[in-house]
């Protein structure tokens, strides 16, 4: 085992911060070291929460936290902003944690900002959260900033996906909700103290009862998936009882309201999981996932490595003189590559 | 030709309507007409129109709409909503934009709800484009919901993008701003009528000034682009007095006020790009990050085609029992592929 895997293992926390620069950058120390502590892993709760703009995520995932602490539990925060090229708003959301969490050994934060290519991020973040669940952390929070599609495949990354809202957000946003709600464990309307909360509540319960037929709770995490993996069939007729129905709860973070109810509800939801036999499925569907991410990566590369950069150059020149379209010029390339 | 794209080419909108699901759902009818299209591509005007929820932008997309009408150009407006996996709140924006927009004959309007799949948005919605512009459609609008990486994938596809912000949408929107600003060509604070225009004006300034600092103006479309095109050099000094700053417009959508400014400023930075062969580059751009998209879907579906699933059920089983890590399982496979 290298140096720097061991030091990770026997708790040290520079060459924790070391080895995820190494994870994020995706360089070879980075890869071997996790192939190494994978090992290791499977035995984090990873907690995904996610949500439009302006709903207070941050600071309800800093509640989240202290309250896992005061459990006796370590807790890792992987803040991922997919819309920013530059860590500026990763910054200023870690500026305004130090507040409550710096200086406790048991928390340790991450951000991470965008890696500029489609499915980058997402790669890069499931070996961050790895690197933490083989270091000992207990709890995992992985909060994307935003709403889009790729913070809804990191959310898919956890076994617990909250899905944060705040009342009086507008139109526009009712609409995104209708997708996001199908990803929702528990959903928290945040700012409860906010006019407008019970009408936001009953807008959330009429989108849950047409995101939820009794039907798809086992396999909603399955449905969208691009992993090959199918949903493994219940075969008793018990386990229509252990149905999950998503419940909603209303919290005011800054004053830390809801939160052991909240908290309740995390643990229960793992508990649902465990008995139900879909925390196996769902980490099988995060790891196959993870591993067609890692098959795409790798077979673009060897393409790349392939076929010189001047014979796409020229090929391109034809694209854009219209003489052959993308599809075309990317069916010549692959059988001039012979692959 | 096959009797589609001809139909298509002769102006049949319900042909149109017929190869939009084709290519959509990508079925060898739509990528064959796609390929014969592809010839009559490159007239079109593509502008992206992107921005945090709440913003106005339905509203904002359809007033742009009527402006060009009146200009006697055709507009096709393409509504990209990466975290639907219903066209829910698709359906709900077409909804809207029927009253001003429906029985024009010169206006197009198709809604695109994700396609589960990394990347998967990204080239349906570049093929839809293709489509509308071989139809002769001179204006193309391609409006996204949210603000994460997805959508700024999506906006890339457009020659201008206009990021659209609203006054007082709180703090965690700044934060994004950050990263959505260094993609935006023009900007546009809509709902201008409210109060706080004049900080969130001041606020984008500011942010604007860190954003583009005059060096990276060229090179700001092509600086995280998964594709393999350099921006061309510039090769005359006369290109730095061609530099475009983005400028900061207000609208009030509804009433269609700063309409004709915002009009005006489209067109004058799609004369900008031509003169300063940024045109051409962008266009480079986009049409290799679609063949990079082929050529990765591509080797991902023959590596399927090649490796029994059975294959890789039980490399799974070896991952999630912790004895390979899904690198190492990766990589096993593509050396059991001889890929």
């Amino acid at each position: 085992m290298s140096i720097l895997a061991s030091s990770v293992l026997s708790g040290d926390r520079l060459s924790l911060a070391r080895l995820l620069t190494c994870v994020e950058n995706d360089v070879s120390e980075g890869r071997e070291a996790l192939d190494v502590l994978f090992t290791y892993t499977g035995k984090a709760h990873l907690i995904g929460i996610t949500g439009a703009p302006g709903t207070g995520k941050s600071s309800l995932v800093n509640q989240i936290a202290l309250s896992f602490r005061k459990l006796g539990k370590k807790v890792a925060i992987v803040a991922v902003d997919p819309s920013s090229p530059f860590t500026g708003g990763a910054v200023l959301g870690d500026r305004v944690r130090m507040r409550d969490l710096s200086g406790d050994p048991g928390v340790f934060i991450r951000s991470m900002a965008s890696r500029g290519s489609l499915g980058g991020l997402a790669q890069a973040t499931a070996g961050v959260v790895q690197v933490f669940d083989a270091a000992g952390f207990d709890i995992i929070l992985i909060e994307t900033v935003g709403a889009g599609q790729s913070e809804v495949d990191i959310a898919r990354l956890a076994h617990t996906t909250l899905v944060v809202e705040a009342p009086g957000l507008g139109d526009e946003i009712q609409a995104i909700k209708a997708g996001i709600l199908e990803i929702a464990d528990i959903l928290v309307i945040n700012k409860a103290d906010h006019a407008g909360t019970d009408s936001t509540e009953r807008a959330l319960r009429s989108m849950l009862d047409l995101a939820h037929p009794v039907q798809k709770i086992f396999h909603h995490h399955g449905q969208q998936q691009t992993a090959q993996v199918e949903p493994r069939p219940t075969n008793n007729s018990e386990s229509a009882k252990e149905l999950w129905i998503p419940p909603i709860l209303k919290t005011v973070a800054p004053e830390a309201i809801g939160l052991p109810e909240l908290i309740e509800a995390i643990q229960s939801h793992a508990a649902s999981l465990q008995k139900s036999g879909e925390w196996l499925i769902r980490e099988r569907a995060r790891l196959s996932a993870e591993f067609d991410l890692i098959i795409q990566q790798t077979l673009l590369d060897k393409f790349h490595a392939f076929v010189p950069a001047s014979h796409i150059d020229e090929v391109m020149d034809s694209v854009q003189n219209r003489k052959l379209s993308p599809r075309e010029a990317a069916t010549a390339m692959i059988n001039l590559g012979g692959i």
